[in-house]
């Protein structure tokens, strides 16, 4: 039986991570250590062998920088390039931009979590004036407007991102071609949750760490053969605790 | 009328530049001064107010690593990616990886100068067990192995090159596009002679600085409606002038 691999990468520590803010779709770029971690991100790849032949991203900076720089520590610049608004991350609606220390302080312990990680409940929507709002930014010049969101719960996410996996990640995958997605934390946690067959109640619990290759081996139904694994296997688990501890900050 | 924005951008400065080794198809990637003109050619960019939608490379990694860095100062990462062989550099056949001065003393001014800035006569083949040889690279897996070059001289270029701005390039700026081309020395001395008519005698003379845009105003069958532009006239003539005297060195 022939297997289809994908490989999935999130995105480094951005500018604002480093600011504790929430960031949603603002386009905020990728700070110091961000870059050494794509940097990492390429390197495991090269050691890995694995040989992609077309890159996914978003249409956020700090996913696209993370595959620049990976690519070109693995020698893989050349391969075709994809972009859609759909492997975003979440929108974070109206707290985009603001400080999360200062949200958890404002709204209490309960509301903030629930809105951090259930899986239905989204933020209050963003006002289309504010100046965290990507209402009028041009690079979703050609998405509907009923299709752009103002704020999203994880379950919206899968709501937008499977229909993009259908239409072309999976048909590449089932032409032969490795695939690369670079993406976020949540648009790779909805598609996690697709694949690995994980229940609403559970994907709470799942945790991406950022920079180390995560990768599938899928059989013709899409299916994975064996659970995914992470190109760094022990950075992973460390990471994957610094991402469950920040949502505990 | 309204008209159509080409925005034409030369890779910077690679490692081999550096060392006066003939590069052609040889994966090189940019020295640090190469980082730096492609920083330079982003910034550029993002003060002129052009909005490229589409970028358009080669296959090789100078070119691809000088749009991405480009891009992300002129804070336009999200758009558009294509990558095509057909804007490659041009095949520097048996010469590639060979040292230029020694190359010189070799063949003599004569028949140095002829391979470097004749119009149709290419330099002898490379082998295909070259070790700069692109016979087995896998980047050129779906190129079908007639079209594959082992040299070119211009007029060769300009041949693989027309075929993809027909079918591609001029269908996006068509579209009302601002396309971005970053490319080679002569994949982009091939598109210039095309846009502007050039003869054959005198595209020679004609030497294209590296690292600053250069931007086409092209009407609605893609003539340009005036003189094209470098985005920094001043620096690009002094660039000019030191691509025309390594041809000399």
């Amino acid at each position: 039986m022939s297997t289809h691999k994908l490989i999935l990468v999130r995105h480094g520590q951005s500018d604002w991570n480093e600011k504790n803010l929430f960031t949603g779709w603002v386009d905020v770029k990728l700070s110091e250590v961000g870059i050494k971690e794509a940097t990492r991100a390429g390197e495991l790849l090269k050691e890995s062998g694995l040989k992609p032949d077309i890159l996914y991203t978003s249409k956020l900076s700090r996913a696209i920088q993370t595959a620049n720089i990976a690519l070109d520590n693995a020698d893989r610049l050349f391969i075709d390039v994809k972009r859609n608004w759909r492997l975003n991350e979440r929108h974070y609606g109206a707290l985009q931009g603001k400080d999360k220390a200062q949200t958890l302080a404002q709204y209490g312990k309960e509301q903030f979590m629930t809105w951090r990680r259930s899986f239905d409940v989204p933020p209050p929507p963003i006002a289309d004036d504010s100046e965290f709002s990507q209402a009028h930014d041009e690079r979703y010049k050609d998405v509907p407007k009923e299709d752009l969101p103002k704020t999203e719960s994880l379950e919206l996410v899968i709501k937008r991102l499977l229909p993009y996996w259908q239409s072309d990640i999976s048909k590449d995958l089932l032409a032969g071609k490795t695939v690369i997605v670079v993406a976020h934390g949540n648009s790779l946690r909805a598609l996690v949750k697709h694949l690995d067959n994980i229940s609403d109640e559970d994907i709470a619990g799942l945790n991406i760490p950022t920079g180390i290759p995560l990768v599938y081996e899928l059989d013709d139904n899409l299916k994975p053969v064996k659970k995914a694994e992470y190109l760094d296997p022990e950075a992973a688990e460390a990471g994957a605790a610094a991402v469950a501890a920040q949502g505990s900050k």
